[in-house]
């Protein structure tokens, strides 16, 4: 590598450190990764190149890509997931969203996001929704068309679709990447120690062993 | 008042800074005021009582106030704003919604919020959205139903439904109470020294005058 | 109510205000709850009252009820969670510890603390541990003595004693408050409805009833 | 570009991540970018080289630009806004500062920083100053050498100079970039549709021409 | 206590966590302690009752009483330190400052505040001004009027006037209560053990016996 | 360099600012820098490559490092400071911990941590422990094994193992980089003017000299 490089690279993480290490909140108006170019793919991990201020146009902060339903899983869920890989224009800005779709019976299977409170807006349909809260207790009801539901954050909560009809929810995030962790998958599908679940779940080795498969992370469809 | 109770009033402040202080996340799983005893009206302040959380109902995380919209302004915007006021169950979430409806025509004038971005999401209806950046720089298009606009945190927006129906927003925000400030009332409602407007605007006395008339606050309707 | 009161009620709320809302740092030296008084009681909270800092001990800042382990659980753990309800001088600084001792074959169920990440030092014994990330992969593997896992912020993780004595284990938190959910209890002995539990878990309805009568929050000894 | 590059190119946005993202205070002492290596100018982007911390001098650490009034706009005002591209000492550190002064009868147009609050500390002169809290109301007056007014974080704001010779102004952010929208030229010269302006302000087309060319960006000399 | 009181009471801690605990920065436009009412006097407590946002008057947010100099310590200095206490305005912004006056040679001795980073600006004077970074470089040097210094937070800075008149300084902090420890009293003054303090510095117990003497904190004045 | 390498040089700052900027939190599971490639020495700095995460193992989440004590200073005193540079796992998780030795006798002189509260946990031994409040007021006693004393962020503390043994503490950090300074070899070793320590700590110009000898940092052994 090139002495004459380095100083180059230097800045760069530094001025990372002098744009955000003092501010928790957004230091400048927006940062747009550019989807045009495409993603730069290296031996370790993938980027999106972002757009100078200047060449940001009004079609970045604007997301089309969710008029209709994504993509249905085992369960009956199609999740549109809007975090700025998608949607450019909300890097940086603390909020990300999701479209979500339910069969007839379709369910969201219990699961919480580490970092981010939900706002559950039913914008159509019949929803049996709720939380559990860190005391055990069951917070759940079905809620209609227009009703919003808030879902704490770092809390378990899920959603069945009991209508007569498709339902479909906006939900809306306080963090660009709220995270997720599906309770069935990250328990019995990740490969932990069998002698600890049977004893956490009171299940046999047999037992944990079709839960195994039927979680088994080359078999699903999420 | 009697020595005795003091100890007690004592234990309440420092119990807030107990579990606030040095968290700037949530330290509970939630906290609802219970708007069912009714406001408590003092010589200076209001306030909401709190429910135990023992006594928190699923209801007091579902809120249904939104089902149709509010009451029109003189500029033809209906907008129910959800904070904790009214929607108990999202205080201390550090999230916040609204309800915005616009006539045929109707406008929702330049405004911005000091403590949220917004993710606004046309739930119906053709609406011109953008918003201006710090180098005075406009972003805005028509956006239609299904579509996303992100507003970044304190900057200046504004919208107009330019179709043919009513428009329905639902709008998110990542503060539990992101503030306003219209920039009209504001600037011209608000008693600033007319000389400094003159100044600031380019407009003879008589043109503040007028405009003064237009947003004086006994007249104007929100 | 009488007039009088008034003024100093509003103090409360407006200083709690005051000390806490611009920092998300702590805005003083410390604030020491006082147990000596005895929580105070009211028909909705339990409160603990505060000291003067002047009248502030250094024994306040020594915490020394971990010198041996808890109760032990159904599943051979012992947990003394220390926060600010049991070591008062911790109040306010953004930290809190757990001493956790698991019998020969004793495991710590599958849990997260939505606010905080564990640093987790074996003290004694040799201790299978890990934690599940967001991707459902599984890091885990014994640690013995003197060795130290990290659990990072809002990751299910768990822990099994894998030794021939007993082991011992301090925990440390970035938050007073980090949180807990247990896996087993949270979603199977908190009232989820069984259609939606037995299409996520892939059980039938028997087996799901088998599981909620297992922890079943009258019968399970935490 | 070589494989043999890219594996350094990543650690450099990963070493970001490693000292930033957890910390929403400062993580190191300080963190210089060197003006004197100049600019480095990219088709995209601008960026300042960074000290290695044992080359800060003491220096870095002083800033001596303001020692007399910048240049002056048309409304009688001078600002040497105070960031760390000029003072690279206080880069990370979460503060900045500007020095204004105002010709007699010079004005501060109505404007807003999103990011910070302002301690606005009268060096010299009489200055009529003030703010428009989110109810309308303006809190304003003239104040005087060695007289101090703060301005709430994101509340529109303004000075005139109301004395009899030219007045100075220190002022300092709890931001290192505070950012700013002045008024009238981000709602009149950044081209926001004029049909919402007409019934957003109550003007006619022809008015609203009239005030798109006072603040069209090409005439306007800030 | 009357049951009747409790659930008044109740609120006011919850009302606070409703109100601050989920956004870092500021969640209202200011809140004023009102010090014309009198601190509050409780066994345990001092507190200072606040306005009605509505009874908010300008020269709440104004600050008059630094126009001239404090009173002088035995090392020649005078420092008007302005915290919500003296200046409710402030209050919950984030902000506070010092006015410092320096005789001929009067020093202002090693200090830190650990909640805030300062920006020292020379109103008047010739000040020999540094800190030492967490290496134990000192970066100093006489700095004039209008040149500023800035000093990171958390660590160790002094003054010294080394001009021929007085010196006057204006500090900025970051944080409405930036924290102080003084060194030499801290560690002389305050009681640490004699033998940690003799091998600590290398002194024998004559000589930190006279140290414990010189800072004796019912001797000095500060 | 050729031009067609800067746009991806560009991106990884604003990707940088893309995951980081808006959530204090952190935004994603955990970042591994790597150790095994050995840190990259540029001619101004080092850094250290980070992991893919499918690259990360279960080894990255485990430190196996302070099963022994480290090496003992001149006042008996031996730390192994666990930050991300020699644990990666903990990187960007907001904590790091140290493990101290201390000598029969040996201290750990007045120090500070501007950036974390510490929770000192005695594993072995007996040892005097403390801080100094910002009223310069002491909090010290004798701890023994199995107490745990807190010392709130950014407060001078000490510790002396009184015991008839060596002593070894494990103290764990909300922050994974909590800065200290020495107060010893801050103030005497660091080269602050001569004059100004003489008027600070009441010493004559020879004693200065004396302590500056002492802690002259070419002689001392940290």
């Amino acid at each position: 590598m090139s002495p004459s490089l380095t100083p180059l690279f230097v800045n760069f993480c530094l001025l990372c450190a002098m744009t955000l290490a003092s501010d928790p909140d957004p230091v400048q108006d927006y940062c747009i990764p550019n989807p045009k170019l495409g993603a730069i793919k290296t031996p370790l991990h993938t980027f999106l190149p972002c757009k100078n201020s200047s060449e940001a146009t009004t079609d970045d902060f604007v997301f089309s890509g969710m008029k209709v339903a994504g993509n249905f899983t085992d369960t009956g869920l199609a999740a549109i997931s809007v975090n700025p890989t998608i949607f450019p224009g909300i890097n940086t800005l603390g909020m990300s969203f999701v479209r979500a779709d339910l069969y007839v019976g379709g369910i969201n299977p219990p699961h919480f996001h580490p970092r981010a409170t939900e706002i559950s807006h039913i914008v159509q349909g019949s929803v049996y929704s709720g939380f559990v809260d860190s005391t055990n207790r069951v917070f759940a009801r079905v809620i209609e068309q227009g009703e919003v539901m808030v879902f704490p954050r770092g809390l378990v909560h899920f959603q069945m679709n009991v209508g007569k009809k498709p339902a479909t929810i906006f939900g809306s995030f306080n963090s660009q990447n709220p995270g997720m962790q599906k309770i069935p998958s990250a328990i019995f599908g990740s490969g932990i120690n069998d002698e600890l679940l049977e004893k956490a779940f009171g299940l046999s080795s047999k037992q944990i062993g079709t839960m195994r498969r039927r979680f088994d992370p080359k078999r699903v469809r999420f």
